[in-house]
């Protein structure tokens, strides 16, 4: 049984198909502004080649965003949630299969702490704004932990393929925010994007099989692009590897192609992930799913920062 | 039941241990040279600098060293060798767990073709006799076909410490040769050495189980060196990745502590692997294994190249 709404039109159909297509993106890049245009607001934080930037390639690496102070006041928070075992026990934690050790914690933007602070900070909300051309509110948001030696490579995926099929995001018109807390190498396995991908939409065969996010957030098994999709996003773009020191802040559109590799250095990653999407954007029901994900991976109530 | 002469002095012991531990290595890395000297010899390839470097590291990279003919031809032997079904049957073909493709393919060195001259040329073995001070024999040789997309890690190991315990290779005067026939990016899963490990040996507990070599090949499970260790080595010295285009070829200490990243990108990785070994070094009985392995994975005819 789907709860779509038969007589919405899906701009974006996924999951829904028998094989796998590329097609183009039907929403702009930056939002509220003159077709085309990459010219900075006047009240907007980003400049012009910031704007450029992002439109062509759909990635913004902006290091040093956050001082030294902050970081360790976040990770020090990371440490004690970590430690925590009721924190271990909620729905939002995600652990370690082998070690039951946190490996995530969702919906930390409302924890009255340093990550809600964080979320409603100028500093990243008003780069959101600009690029959403709109107020915002905080989609979905999370601590990563991502220990040394063990760490396992997260498989290429759209996140708006996901929020669009399983939480019912009509638009792109969303941006990811990692806020990395330790530094991020070619080596240790830092988020690798498609540049370019976010200018195209690739449909996945398969069908969302009911309490997917069970699982999916371990190891997604619909949802996700076949190789020859990839292989071509590839040749008409370009890898890019976002690295940089604590404090740097990587902005992403939220369909920007993207994974990583595994990590058996011995230096962990560790990362806040912050979803801002327009007020103009609020979710509907799954385009492509049998029930809508809990509120805590996908926030339903729109209200501004 | 072990093979291990007891009159034996072993010099560097693992797995006949409990505990792991870091011990000084005690053995030259530049071998038949005055102590401490990095002097390049009248007839030798290797400079002041590319000698100092190995010494200091125990990595050298060499771009350019193979020409694209040459590496187009190398290239061309391995998809021969990967479409014929008889090569993948041999007891020398380790195949994909999933798909049964040729993943690797050992003893190539005496095919009699393109491998054979690739490890006679003195453009290899020239390097090997001035960096081991004697004449050389191949110890070991193989191709890699490591695909994208779901290429997999290979764990921090010392090659030495298994040819040690496995093959009976009394001291640390051996040299791999990686010769790359695709680019290696660091975003797709190159070679990852600590530079400087070579100058200790880390002592690995647990004991070789019989037939190790049959499973070990695909996922070493003894011999692997513990957390912090690994991470006490990369304090001391530091993590290198060894990228270059095709036709690099990257000579690496046989007591180098190194591994390799998982591969999500398109990209796949083809190389040549030849190990060189000093004549004057010829395999013993196993030091801490319950039989030798077979001739195509330590070769125990000494013939000088």
């Amino acid at each position: 049984m789907t709860v779509t709404d038969d007589r919405r039109i899906d701009r974006y159909p996924s999951r829904t198909v028998t094989t796998p297509s590329i097609t183009p993106r039907l929403d702009p890049v930056l939002h509220g502004r003159p077709e085309g245009s990459t010219d900075p607001r006047p009240d907007g934080p980003l400049d012009a080649e910031q704007l450029a930037r992002y439109e062509r390639t759909g990635v913004l690496v902006v290091p040093g965003l956050l001082g030294a102070e902050r970081v360790a006041a976040l990770d020090a928070e990371i440490d004690r949630l970590a430690a925590d075992e009721s924190v271990r026990n909620r729905p939002q934690a995600i652990l370690e299969p082998e070690s039951d050790a946190l490996r995530s914690l969702f919906e930390v933007h409302s924890d009255g702490g340093p990550f809600e602070a964080l979320a409603r900070d100028p500093v990243l909300a008003d780069v959101a704004r600009d690029l959403l051309g709109s107020d915002v509110y905080v989609h979905q948001s999370r601590i990563n932990l991502k220990p040394g030696f063990r760490g396992k490579e997260f498989y290429w995926h759209s996140d708006f393929e996901t929020w669009h099929t399983e939480d019912g995001m009509p638009a792109m018109r969303a941006v990811s925010c990692s806020v990395l807390l330790t530094p991020n190498h070619s080596w240790n396995g830092p988020l690798l994007a498609i540049a370019g991908s976010h200018k195209w939409f690739v449909s996945c065969p398969g069908e969302t099989p009911a309490n997917h996010h069970e699982q999916s957030l371990r190891r997604q098994e619909v949802g996700v692009p076949d190789e020859a999709s990839l292989a071509e996003l590839v040749r008409r773009g370009s890898l890019e590897e976002c690295v940089g020191p604590p404090g740097t802040v990587v902005f992403f559109e939220c369909n920007v192609m993207h994974g990583s590799n595994g990590n058996i250095t011995p230096e962990p990653r560790r990362n806040v992930f912050l979803v801002y999407n327009s007020v103009e954007n609020a979710l509907e029901e799954p385009y492509a799913a049998p029930a809508r994900r809990p509120e805590y991976i996908a926030t339903r109530g729109v209200v501004p920062i």
